[in-house]
């Protein structure tokens, strides 16, 4: 009734960049991906061809001149030959092509991503074709260089990978910036009344993991997620988009904010160095000058340097009173730390990455411990923000509130209610160890690590205020 | 003005999983972790430690009697001690408790996570506790391998791991189940007024990330994703979610749904070997027995079956003429297959992981590719589902149609307007290569592999219709 088949263990052909990679290279080879520029002459065709495996493309040669009669800029090609050893400028290898098969025409006058330099807002205005732009890969296998990275540095510190809700009950950083889930139509209602809601409560999109980490943190100790969050944020900036990645972790019995830095600045150096390391082509959209630099950072041999929020704002103000027209903000003790600020801290005065802790406890989320300890300022709590030349706050962190009773006045303080919190609270009752931990802007990270500017080029398919295109 | 400091790599103790697997344990170490039970008697005292990190957890004996005084079910704890070869049984190393600290009470009359078995409705009204227990822990873990698994398969198959839009404006399978984003209220418009879409157009949960997947692979050839999906979906059952996980490959230059249904079997098979091979504690929940057989299908030396639609029709028909009243339902051409059926094809047809293809188009979704070639039955589509023993759909996967004018033709038919999917077709127009993919249910899969039948303990915060609790 069945019949049964031999195991297959793979069905697919290489990639370019695996053909490039492999030293046996003198049977014949199909080649998939899609034309990116065509060279004719007379005796000889030459066609760029690229499946978005590598930045380099593979250079297809057509003796037979007519085999390239087809091939246009965009169209998807199946090309069998020999690959062979260049003799031309800018390749190793190439492919010699005996066959072609045209597998998607593409009208090179309609079509979008034409071979000059494309603006960035065409490209957004394009955004389900931009990835066949070379800026466009090399992002995307940055982003997967970075979380493969990310992943191995928290698995090896004894991380479990966990998925948090994206659909929540709270508003986690209680800035108010959660969108809300409609409720479902329902038919059976009469349109004037409410309908009911789907979750039997309001259901907002997170704005961050962290609170629900923190409940698993409270059972396995150690656990991080790389996740969506959702801020209906209407600035249009370089650094906010309203769907963006974060990745974030939470551990349990830590104390010490230093422990926070400590865990943030080990992974980073683990993603830098693992860039650096790779080889992978994920540069070509940024400014490759950057990468030394970068790596600098991640080989450093001191720690990079920490900083309190007083000692940063003493020296904000040093240099304020010196050069009084270099900011637009005085800087001052209670006040934000504006972006101009973040920036010189770090690119003038670190020089490099550098982490600002301690800041006064309302300048900063509720669920963040106070600084009660004798010789502490008890008006600050124990919170860290990373700040990078080139971008400011590229992550932020904490040591969270586990004492019950001063959780509970710093809920009062801000306005939560236990109907919604009870839960955050029962963390705290049964067990509640001392804990941290901190996020990642993954986008930031991209953009820090790229030199791409802005985070709408640092993800596949941007979502910011009016604007969602697929 | 900065001080410099050493450079720290590490500051996270040992996890109890550390420890153990560690040689050298001569050395005073220190264990945090919370209290499972304390058992006192005139001379010694024991704790049984878990910091979730191991299934096992860790005895703690205390010759001190007095240490273990403040201890209680759920509380945390940081021991200081030595470990040793245990004299006793079920376990090999124990900790000899020279030093107590706790860190959180517990009051163990009011502790929702007693030691006794708990129900599962009782730790669902308690999910955010639950992961305190040896089954939720388990399954958790057992997340965090299986992704880990897929994701290197899938790395070393050429994939790129990317992550698409969650909030987007279609409903991608047509079902009418997305759950919709309400318009942020707007303080500047009459509250008569239809206030502002943020994004300028109506914005929905995705219910599959495979359409933008598309346009990614039709650019870098080989993707995939871990993302959450979204279903307004009212019905209760052991196998449905309002928020769950899918895994996602979607790859260019395949033509035959034969290459789909490899990819998902080596996919799966690399799964069950890494768990089988790991030592992982991660049955725990589910029935030991299950290992060998996942086992016997993950080593199985021909490929998992493959049947089209009518030929599992023609079987199920026959099955039912001979015995009329094991199915609720009669199986017939043109009819969906029912749990009851794919059940029966998994558990006693195939006795095992079975594919089944070629469905007829009017039971599957718009984008499926039409198979017209000659000797195909043209009103079936190229796609597949993957049956397995105890659970019926464990993935779904479809040849995608590549071609503009059939898959305007098929969006007319089921009603999709071009404004809406003009990108989509735009895929096609520009170069579009032949290409296919998956999908695989996340909370599916863990069920199947722990045999823990509801979905709902198959995540560790779960949604459904009524439930959102945190």
């Amino acid at each position: 009734m069945i019949s049964r088949r031999a195991l297959t263990t793979s069905c697919l052909p290489p990639t370019i960049r695996q053909l490039l990679s492999s030293r046996t290279a003198s049977d014949p080879v199909q080649v998939n991906g899609w034309v990116k520029s065509v060279r004719r002459q007379k005796k000889v065709a030459f066609a760029m061809i690229s499946d978005g495996s590598s930045d380099k493309g593979l250079q297809a040669v057509f003796t037979k001149v007519d085999l390239a009669k087809p091939l246009t800029n965009g169209c998807s090609v199946r090309l069998t030959g020999k690959l062979a050893d260049s003799p031309g400028k800018g390749q190793d290898k190439e492919l010699q092509v005996d066959q072609v098969e045209l597998l998607g025409e593409c009208d090179p006058a309609e079509y979008p991503i034409q071979k000059q330099a494309l603006s960035v807002e065409h490209l957004r205005d394009h955004c389900h074709l931009r990835a066949r732009t070379d800026e466009i890969t090399a992002m995307i296998r940055l982003r997967d260089l970075a979380s493969r990275s990310l992943c191995r540095y928290f698995e090896d510190q004894g991380f479990c990978y966990v998925h948090t809700p994206i659909t929540t009950s709270s508003d986690c950083e209680g800035a108010g910036e959660a969108f809300r889930i409609a409720p479902p139509p329902s038919p059976d209602l009469p349109s004037s009344e409410n309908p009911a809601e789907f979750f039997g409560r309001p259901a907002y999109l997170t704005v961050s993991s962290q609170l629900h980490l923190e409940a698993l943190a409270n059972a396995i100790s150690r656990v991080y997620t790389l996740s969506p969050c959702f801020r209906a944020e209407r600035s249009q900036t370089n650094r906010h988009l309203a769907e963006f990645w974060m990745l974030e972790a939470e551990w349990a019995f830590t104390r010490d904010i230093d422990d926070v830095c400590t865990v943030l600045e080990g992974s980073l150096r683990h993603v830098l160095k693992q860039a650096g390391a790779s080889g992978e082509p994920v540069w070509t959209a940024g400014e490759r000058a950057r990468l030394p630099q970068l790596q600098a950072y991640a080989d450093s041999d001191t720690a990079w340097p920490r900083l309190t929020y007083a000692a940063a704002v003493a020296e904000l103000e040093a240099f304020h009173a010196a050069s009084p027209r270099t900011f637009d903000f005085a800087p001052a003790w209670g006040r934000p730390l504006q972006s101009e600020h973040e920036r010189w801290l770090a690119e003038h005065l670190a020089r490099g990455p550098l982490f600002v802790t301690d800041y006064p406890a309302h300048l900063k989320a509720f669920y963040m411990r106070q600084n009660d300890a004798p010789g502490r300022d008890p008006r600050t709590v124990a919170c860290v923000d990373l700040l990078v030349p080139g971008l400011g706050e590229l992550a932020g962190g904490s040591l969270r509130e586990e004492r019950e009773d001063r959780l509970r006045g710093a809920m009062v303080r801000f306005g939560l209610g236990e109907e919604e919190y009870g839960w955050y609270l029962d963390l705290r009752r049964y067990g509640g160890a001392p804990h941290g931990g901190f996020g990642l802007g993954f986008e930031r990270l991209i953009s820090w690590m790229s030199g791409v500017e802005n985070v709408r080029e640092c993800i596949p398919i941007p979502r910011w205020a009016g604007r969602m295109l697929l």
